[in-house]
Formats: C-alpha cells, sequence, structure tokens
C-alpha cells in the first residue's frame, strides 16, 4: 500500500490549528475531507508537527496510506481543486512505507515576522506581530547567538509541554531587518518544545525594545525557569518554513525529536 | 480652516475600490464614516488617485477640512480605533489650504507582486498574480526599458480611460527577482493612465513566459493600439506605495497630472 508524502502550505488565520479539534475548523480535517473526497474513503493525516491557531506554513510535511493507485499530479494539482483556498499542496511524493513525517524529521526551520513600522499596518496584520516601539536589531541578533547550540531550553517551553525534558539543538538563529521597517527572525533546529519559537522572540524582542541588556537572553536560559523569560510572542508572526529528512531515520539523540508537541507552534 | 493630508494604508481585498460605488463597501466610505465619527460631523474626502477593486496601499494620499482643531494624533492613532482592521492612517500632516492631493501630485509609484511557484500559494493569494509557469525575469527586465521616458502610452490604457491624451512619463519599470520564486515589478512616473501599470505588467508577462520577444514590447508602445498589448493583470499584485510632492503644484504640462482616472487603478 502506498505511503504519501505532501508538503503543504497554508494561511492559518482561519483555523483553530493544525489539529482537529472540537472548537473550529483544523487544517488536518480540512486536508482529510479533500482527501477523502479524491479517494472515496477516508483517510488519516498525520503531520511533521502541530502548529498553533493563526500559525502559517509554507513547508508543513504530512502522510497518509491510501490503496489507490493515482498519478502523483492527482494529489498535488488534483487535491489542490478540493481545498479550501488557504490550504494547498506544494508538492507530492510516494515515500517508504516506513516514512514517519515526525520521527523521521531531521530539523525544522521556521521564520517569525515582526513589523516595527509606528503605527498599525493592514497589509501585516495576519502575517507579522506589529511592534510600534523601535527595536534595536543589531542588539537582538547580537543577543541571539547566546541561544545557539544544544541546551535545556525549560525557560522557554509552554507551561503545558509534555515534551519528556527539554534538551534541544539550535542550529540557527538569525535577526535581520528587512525592507519596510520589518524585522525576520529564523531559527532552525533538531526539534522545538512547545511555544519555544514564540518564547525564543518574546525574549528577544526584550532586548530590542531595551527593556533587557543583551546579557540577560544568556541568564533566561541558564535559569531553566519559564518565569523569566519574555512574553510569548502571538502565533500569526510565525511560519512553518521547511522540515528537513534523510533517507531514514536520524541516528537517535535523547530528545531530538518524536515529541507530541514539536513543532514550536 | 485646516487641511489634513492623511497617508493610508488599505487591504484593497474586502472592497470595491477606492472610490464610493453603489455595488458594495469602499476605502472612501469607510475612512469618511471613521471622521465623521472623530469630528461629529460628514467629512468629505480626496484622494490622489483611485484604486480597483482588489488594489492595496501603502501610500495613498487624502485631504480633508475640519474646523475643529485636534491634535494631529487624532488624526492617526485616535482615527486608527474607528477604522476597521483593514485601513490605517500611515501619517497624519497638516497642509496648505491649497493642497491638492491629485493636481500637487508629481509622481507615484506602484509595486506589482508576482508568485511564480509552480502551484497555489494561500499566503500569497490576496497580493500576488500567481502564475506557475517559469517566468524569465532578465527577458523582462530587459523588454521594460523601452517603456521608459515620456511617450504616448496609448497601448496600455483601458478601453473606458477618460483622460484627455495618453502622454506620461515613466521613470522606472525595474523587473526583479525576488525571494521564493517571487516577481516584483516596480513603476514610478509622473501619473498613470487607468490600468496602465497592470497593462504594462500583463505586456511583460509575456515577454517573461517566452511567448513575445523583447522587441515585441517597443512595437506595441509604438502601435498606440489598445488590442496589441498583454492582458490586463488581476488588481490584487497591486500595490498604490507613495505619492511624490513637492510645496506647491507642480510646474505644468499636458497630460502630466490631473486625470480623473489617474492611478493606474
Amino acid at each position: 500500500m502506498p505511503r504519501l508524502k505532501l508538503t503543504i502550505e497554508y494561511d492559518g488565520s482561519r483555523y483553530v490549528g493544525w489539529q482537529v479539534q472540537r472548537n473550529g475548523r483544523s487544517v488536518q480535517a480540512e486536508l482529510g475531507d479533500a482527501l477523502g473526497k479524491l479517494l472515496g474513503a477516508p483517510v488519516e493525516v498525520v503531520a511533521a508537527g502541530r502548529t498553533d491557531s493563526g500559525v502559517h506554513a509554507t513547508g508543513q510535511v504530512v502522510c497518509f496510506d491510501t490503496e489507490r493507485q493515482l498519478p502523483l499530479k492527482a494529489y498535488h494539482r488534483g487535491l489542490n481543486g478540493l481545498l479550501p483556498e488557504d490550504i494547498a499542496v506544494v508538492r507530492a511524493e510516494e515515500v517508504a512505507a516506513e516514512f514517519d513525517p515526525r520521527r523521521w524529521s531531521r530539523g525544522k526551520r521556521y521564520r517569525y515576522r515582526v513589523s516595527n513600522l509606528p503605527s498599525r499596518s493592514p497589509l501585516r496584520r495576519h502575517t507579522h506581530w506589529e511592534i510600534y516601539a523601535p527595536l534595536q536589531v543589531e542588539a537582538m541578533a547580537r543577543a541571539a547567538t547566546a541561544l545557539l547550540g544544544r541546551h535545556d531550553y525549560s525557560a522557554f517551553r509552554a507551561s503545558d509541554c509534555q515534551a519528556a525534558h527539554a534538551v534541544r539543538e539550535v542550529r540557527r538563529l538569525s535577526v535581520e531587518g528587512t525592507a519596510g521597517d520589518a524585522v525576520a527572525f529564523v531559527v532552525e533546529g533538531t526539534a522545538f518544545l512547545k511555544h519555544m519559537v514564540r518564547n525564543l522572540v518574546g525574549t528577544l524582542v526584550e532586548v530590542g525594545k531595551g527593556r533587557r541588556p543583551e546579557a540577560w537572553v544568556a541568564e533566561v536560559l541558564a535559569s531553566k525557569d519559564r518565569t523569566r523569560a519574555g512574553p510569548t510572542a502571538p502565533p500569526h508572526g510565525l511560519v512553518m518554513e521547511e522540515v528537513f529528512y534523510g533517507d531514514g531515520p536520524p541516528p537517535r539523540q535523547a530528545g531530538d525529536a518524536a515529541d507530541i508537541f514539536d513543532g514550536g507552534d
């Protein structure tokens, strides 16, 4: 029975998040419904990571099994004709029967966008955290270097995070000023704790506003105390951009992947 | 009686366009309503140029007169509290009693965004013209140089354009590949005919798709024949970015400004 891997993009604004929930529409349910129409039978879809309500994706990865033998374009262009306009398949591939989008993941890259105009911007309202006070981008970029590497990120996990422990590796955390007074935070790591990316950004923004010195970030990390970090950045600035895979599951290191709440969502 | 100049941003997706119309909500009506609430009296608002349904702005300029003497922040932050989330004031200034946003304009800059991914992109659906066939960006950039300068742009005006004649000056028309397989067309000129920017883009895209040679663009311009140009690019890729002003009205040259349908809308 073929296993299909889909790379999908979505505008998370209208959804309760990736995961099926009782209180509203989820991306997972929309995708399952569209696949059900295409294949004529209910389909269970598994994703690389959850995303919260309002969080977007350009490279979420999902997989499912089917007994039907359809050409790949049916799962790409064909499925796009059945999906709502705020969800689309970017790529469809057949993968090994053992492929698991979560357990085989070797890392993920997220982008977080901040708008730093002096007042609100209608064209950025669904894609940027709007901060009106001027941010010191260079200070945030310097402070971010303390967050790189393999650490216990307990200070940056959500209080209800269910991961077994908080050791993760952050490979990249770049902070760049972009056109039109915006700031992009690009975060890449092996795996993430619940709300980790948004807590990293919220903490760096405290430095950017001049409320905290650059060295404070290293102190927060070392404290392993969530109450010391900055506020959680709002969800709508976050995009799950890419999930990285190899030819099989990665060599196991404790906590590197496979947490239910992985995803920085 | 003070005259106020407001620079405004809007997401044009929900609107019939700038101008009040019978068939739906307009940006002009929303702004008039919010100002009416702020000032306690109906307010007539005049803009630098019309924009069509779906067209966005980050730098539309409007003005109005009022007998009230409110601090400028009332017209900026205060008004933003009364406007819907898809319209906002970027800047408020008091200007000379003779200021006229259309007649004083010395030029405008528009940006047109094309997404060139192989299939649809939910996060770009309101801000980019989505073209799936690969575009030759360099060919479009070279072809665009033929459109620079002072010419009769009859080939690029809408059939119902009401301007007295079609001589305009295009100061800049740059075509650049941007991140994530997108293309940005930046067009700056003294003034524009109805649908002119969208017709210029639609024509260059014919070259980008390889359907027409680069030299064809100069032939279309010289023909002054609308039926020879490419299709009108859809409205939602267009943003009115900036209107340029000096200390008074510009030296008059026939056709340089003041057309009702100016705006490239």
